[in-house]
């Protein structure tokens, strides 16, 4: 066996993966395995009793949405009861950014590669303030999931299959000549997906007030294109997965208490470590006193070869999550350097167009202990709060010497 | 007098401008002076014998629009027959890219000044391809530009009504963090445009096919905003014109035949040479002898301090313009020194929010040697074609020298 071989062999598919959004369904009827009473959450495994303020805050929002609880007590009663399955996302090919929670009757986004077959999901996203994915639960939180689950929906549902699908490479490709790095920047994302979807929107809405409705929604959230470009990374990142003797890091979550990875040729295996907190910039009130662990299934953008390696493309992310234009720079040329190749169709204007590091190559982590950079929102600690701030995050570089000592291992040489 | 300190009001004025877009009107009716048988067009005045193909073409587009031809040859002969008299946009602040024509049934924008109370005009993008102002004036041209003085005026007019004004200041000023430069590259503006209007359409147009329709055609054009952004341009270089004892480029125009600038100490001169043809990159099938000279009043957007000034906040224009991105630094950076000041609005992500280089100094120009950088769209030479590529073009020093020598003239000391 050849690693530099796996390794190309796992990066060109990933490369070769051509995400399209084909519509939105509800989790239980779509996502293979989703069943009565199995809540997803962002991140490697986690019991209740060792899940953080936010992702409870999610897990007790979902319960009182799926009317299996009324309030928080008697969500965290049913929570602890042992009467819920909880499970990583990543092991349904399903991504969410911060708590990451999808429960069945959740609206859920599904991106399908048309070269694998292979489709992932995510939810549909919240936009701004007390939101689920960072633990808000309260009764603004319920009815913004009440319409995102029914009207939203159905009606952008419609619209994409109204436009055949649509063509998530493109849209991520095209963000990125528009400063975002399409993960905490996602403003031309949010832009390029509205105007995907406005015409047909305004189609498919069965009145003029919905239509309204809908798009004003989608024009006040510059994260509105964020769910559906996490899946198109899982897809992307998935493509490469399962490939013998490679060290490929296809999967990086955080669960808000530790950070995960997988490899392409380790199996489903997941290598963890205590999640660190980010640095960063907070909202008025606020300090790092406050501030949660690092949270959800959005690296998977960083594990794609956008996010923070793309930040080169998107300067302007330094008023959000700190940091100068030369950092955004310096980011993604330090990222060349644990990265197997650089990307065929996400390039960087500001570097005369140059690819994207792309494919983080396990053994170049621990070899030059440089742990990939990650660009983050930060989550109150506590339930039921909400968004604090955002910022700049690297993983302890431990969970990779673990990985690289389990390759070893498995494939029988020393490390 | 002291030219520094009438400059430092002059620029002062100019960047305290805060353009807003107010609405939709036939050009009759809103603009102040228009009547029956006037003709604006872009840049310094022209006579119909002096006017390139490309003018020419929209001219006759405009006498059958306006029914007062049937077809080429009618228009060419009353064209030719004085009946129609020929202005340029600039003197009733209006202004059009390219051939730049409006005449008096066309629907055009309304932005106004909040600080001064001055309104411009410009007419509506009419997209890519056979366009007018681009000098094509078949039928598919009349249809699209029925439609656009029709149902697209009404509808719009209603949306901007509807949201109490559009921002076009904020609108600029996010469009360059967002990789535009605001003239050439526009696709961040567009969007922002679509998106602030978007709600809107879908409330008020009479029929959902209708909104749809109107959606469909702003999302596919990325020069959207370009004209209601020309006209925001008009505004504030238009605050500062009119300062005795001012240097201060306040107009820059180009007719296809020649290039004009007016100065603010100077009122309403023009003072011009003969327009060069632009550097840039050819549609397949055309090449430089194809190209007509530089034509358009979208030079408006360099002489606010964006277009090619912003050029370092636009990296991915070069792939429109030719270039590279260290092109697009420098650009930026070398129109620092023909400039007053920095924008306080306008600034580069790249730069760590450097405002923009802004008000072009007449005096700079002549001294440094160094005339205005400017991107722009080429047109065929021929009427009827359209555009065949885009690039970059510098107007003559020598009309710069001219005007500061009428300066020295007119202020009683030497140059």
């Amino acid at each position: 066996m050849d690693i530099q071989d796996a390794n190309q062999t796992a990066v060109e598919r990933m490369l070769a993966a051509h995400p399209v959004l084909t519509g939105v369904g509800q989790a239980q009827d779509v996502i293979p395995g989703m069943h009565d009473g199995l809540f997803l959450h962002a991140g490697p495994p986690i019991a209740w009793p060792d899940m953080p303020g936010p992702m409870r805050g999610a897990v007790i929002g979902a319960l009182i949405f799926e009317e299996l609880a009324q309030d928080s007590e008697s969500a965290q009663a049913m929570a602890a009861s042992g009467t819920i399955t909880f499970a990583p996302c990543h092991e349904y090919n399903a991504v969410g950014p911060m708590a990451g929670l999808i429960s069945p009757s959740m609206a859920v986004y599904q991106v399908k590669d048309t070269v694998t077959g292979l489709t992932a999901f995510s939810g549909i996203n919240e936009g701004y303030g007390k939101v689920l994915r960072y633990g808000a639960y309260q009764e603004d939180v319920q009815e913004r999931l009440r319409f995102l689950n029914s009207t939203f929906a159905e009606v952008v549902h419609e619209a994409i299959q109204g436009i055949d699908g649509l063509d998530l490479r493109a849209l991520i490709a095209e963000s990125l000549h528009m400063g975002d790095e399409a993960h905490n920047r996602s403003r031309a994302g949010g832009l390029l997906y509205l105007k995907a979807l406005a015409p047909a929107i305004a189609q498919k809405a069965p009145t003029s007030a919905v239509a309204e409705e809908l798009l004003q929604f989608l024009a006040d959230n510059a994260l509105a294109s964020l769910n559906p470009v996490m899946a198109a990374a899982k897809v992307m990142a998935q493509a490469g997965h399962g490939v013998a003797g490679s060290t490929l890091v296809t999967v990086m979550a955080r669960n808000g208490f530790e950070f995960g990875i997988r490899i392409s040729g380790l199996g489903d295996q997941w290598f963890t470590g205590p999640a660190p907190t980010p640095n960063g910039l907070y909202f008025p009130g606020f300090d790092a006193s406050h501030a949660n662990p690092d949270i959800g299934d959005s690296t998977i953008t960083e594990t794609a070869g956008v996010g923070a390696f793309a930040m080169a493309a998107a300067p302007a992310i330094v008023t959000f999550v700190s940091g100068t234009a030369q950092l955004a720079l310096e980011t993604t040329h330090e990222m060349y350097e644990i990265c197997l190749t650089e990307h065929s169709y996400f390039t960087i204007p500001a570097l005369d167009f140059r690819g994207t590091p792309v494919g983080i190559d396990l053994r170049k982590v621990v070899e030059t202990g440089l742990t990939p950079r990650i660009n983050t929102g930060i989550a109150h600690r506590e339930a039921g709060i909400g968004q604090i701030g955002a910022g700049l995050v690297r993983p302890p570089l431990d969970v990779f010497t673990k990985a690289l000592l389990a390759f070893a291992k498995q494939y029988g040489f020393a490390d």
